[in-house]
């Protein structure tokens, strides 16, 4: 039930410990990225409407945030800019932009929020954060094997366990339509029921072939082939009957032979049901599934018209995408603990000591510590330490009249409860160590 | 002149140099907050429209991004959603949201970007980024002396170089005036008039009071004070004849000497003429300046009653805002270089090696280094090392029919073009110790 205080529908508002852990995920991306020599492009949160009509089909264009026209032109209730609905126009918009400017090929990734105008839902939000990165210019495959690789070890970095990649390529879905003669206008249908073959038992997906129109023996044989025991001997023997079959096989081959220094050996799979959006590939498709989650967690593959179709250059390209508001959730471990606000916690016992305390934290702070000062009304030391202990912090340091007379700042280590005295003069040093104790 | 491919008026594209840049600042900017025990708080790009209008007073409602409804809705011209202006409605709201949820004193910064549209011009944008910490529950003298540190540590360690804090508070001017008997409905313009002692001539600030509707005599008075030979004891002299100047004075004094620790020795100084926005801070007052800016660079102060005034609790409140897009071009050193993007270059001379030479990638990304294969259709080693040297890579790997029948790869220091032929099993440690030494 929303409340006048909650963020607009479909919006999150991201408080310390869950925000520091998505950071956390969001520096691992980038830092494997980098380290495949990708370099990161951001780009406004809106474009001009016309830069994203026409460009996400007609289901699409329904969910893009307009921009009301401002000044005189805001009564005309018309529009002239959006949110940005993907990362993928953005970047078409800037390679024609910047052209020859770019190193060649482009390698870049980007990471940041996008707006669909969705229905809420579980998981499904109206701002969340696309996470992508393509190579623009490079038709090699070795591009593509690139890509999977990089994907491959985000995912091993972010620690979500187990997933596979499941591999195929447009060429060899069209090679297999044509070597069991499926007319070419049942295509596409046909691939999307066979598609369906890792959640339906074949019986099933031959009785939906059959509902769109394939001919009973066509269907049995085409799922036979693709269910038998020895499946992907039986597909391979029959893409090799045509060329697209035989083309898409081997762009197959040649990036399982690229990826197949990557740990478990099963890492990716060739998968000839994979279809994924049939609208703009152009070659190899490949997308990661992981045991705990439904659907996929990466998708991507080669789209060589894309760019140009967005209004880019005529470029080849090939790509991939996290679906990082899936993965998040599957992190555990380190990445995923929020971490406390505070290592240091400096107490204010007397108005008189509080320039005394500000040095104290300054001190740690110094000492690579993470230190406030008790802000609070409160001048007595339990009200202090509680606040101390609800932040988390690991040492609270007492400043007051009989240490000042010592020349001395009591340390107290709140797991333990421990107190120690330690002179002025050491304390930075003192600090220091406790600074590179690993914390507990 | 604005081409279709350019971004929309008043935002930016930011290509890898230049967003590298911003980031490495971002990240010292979040990293010294976190040492204050400040933690981040991240709202949606978008709040409901009611949430924004009627917050930034008439001039700020026309600057505000509306967004059009959808669907059925949206042929009403109607907006329900608008891009946010600033962060600290959307932080009212959440203080509104999550009530004692959230920590007591609630410290917090947000850096993200926030949109006005706004008349472009040089350094004026429609999306820019905006940096804010802020503290919401404690009254303390010690939590505005507390922002001032932290904003303090952040100038430092961006290195933009000289910079100076101007202190003043608002009792304190209602003070000035009231020492001075300047009519209450006089006030505020006189205050707008006052400020700008930095940069007109004593006779000019006069001479403009006066059309203000001031009395030649009070002008002369107030002017001579504030700009005579001991302008800090004799404004301090009459600040001390009012209550609310002596208060104002007590509040400057107190977080002078907690911020006595600070370097260099005039790091802030009581500045009576400093006005900021007159609106809503309630207490003290600072701005930044730079010796290589006009105006400032970072300023804020505190506002016991905004939160309530925008929606949410009734909390006392102090905080900070840094220009950011202003104080980033300040900075000068290793924080403003662009980075390469690649240490090492991988070439691939024959198809038949590219499964070796995405090993020996994976083998310099194993060793932390930056390294890429060639995604070219070039088979010459010229045009391959030239896209190594155009990538600024430090070293290249050359894996050929040579190299396999001798079990060695040859790496090609890319500055001097020396060349080292090293053997396969040794190349995971020659790189590890390419990768820890300093690079050029």
């Amino acid at each position: 039930m929303p409340t006048q205080f909650d963020p607009p529908s479909g919006t999150r508002d991201f408080l310390a410990g869950e925000l520091e852990a998505r950071e956390r995920a969001f520096g691992i991306i980038r830092s494997v990225f980098a380290r495949y020599g990708f370099e990161p492009l951001q780009t406004p949160a809106f474009e001009r409407l016309d830069v994203l009509t026409g460009k996400y089909g007609d289901e699409g264009d329904k969910l893009i945030f307009k921009i009301l026209r401002r000044g005189e032109h805001e009564a005309s209730g018309e529009a002239d800019l959006a949110l940005r609905y993907d990362l993928t126009v953005p970047l078409a918009r800037v390679a024609a932009a910047y052209g020859s400017q770019l190193p060649s090929p482009y390698k870049r990734y980007a990471i940041g929020p996008v707006w669909r105008a969705d229905r809420p839902g579980k998981d499904r939000y109206r701002e969340f954060v696309q996470c992508d990165l393509d190579t623009l210019g490079s038709a090699s495959p070795l591009a593509d094997a690139e890509i999977v690789c990089a994907v491959n070890d985000v995912l091993t970095e972010l620690g979500i366990g187990e997933f596979t990649f499941l591999l195929n390529s447009r060429q060899a879905l069209s090679g297999l339509l044509e070597a069991f003669g499926v007319p070419a206008d049942l295509g596409p249908g046909v691939l999307i029921t066979l598609d369906k073959l890792d959640k339906l038992p074949p019986d099933e997906v031959i009785a939906e072939l059959a509902t769109r129109g394939l001919s009973q023996e066509t269907s049995h044989e085409l799922v036979n082939v693709m269910t038998g025991p020895d499946a992907a001997k039986a597909v391979r023997a029959a893409l090799e009957t045509t060329n697209a079959g035989a083309a898409g096989l081997e762009d197959v081959d040649r990036l399982l032979a690229l990826v197949s220094g990557l740990a478990p050996q099963d890492r990716v799979i060739f998968t000839p049901r994979l279809v994924r959006g049939l609208t703009y590939y152009t070659g190899l498709i490949w997308e990661v599934v992981a045991p705990a989650v439904a659907g996929s967690i990466a998708s991507g593959g080669r789209y060589d018209q894309l760019i140009q179709t967005l209004g880019g250059p005529d470029v080849p390209a090939t790509g991939g995408s996290l679906g990082i508001e899936r993965i998040l959730p599957l992190i555990t471990g380190d990445a995923a603990q929020p971490t406390s606000t505070l290592d240091v916690a400096v107490t204010v016992m007397d108005d008189e000591y509080a320039g005394r305390a500000f040095a104290l934290a300054a001190a740690a702070r110094g000492g690579g510590l993470r230190a406030s000062v008790y802000l609070g009304s409160s001048g007595k030391l339990g009200r202090q330490l509680k606040w101390a202990s609800d932040r988390g912090a690991l040492w609270s340091l007492i400043y007051g009249s009989a240490e000042d007379a010592a020349g001395v700042v009591t340390v107290r280590d709140m797991t333990t409860g421990d107190q120690t005295r330690v002179p002025i003069p050491e304390l930075t040093s003192y600090l220091e160590r406790l600074g590179s104790r690993p914390h507990p």
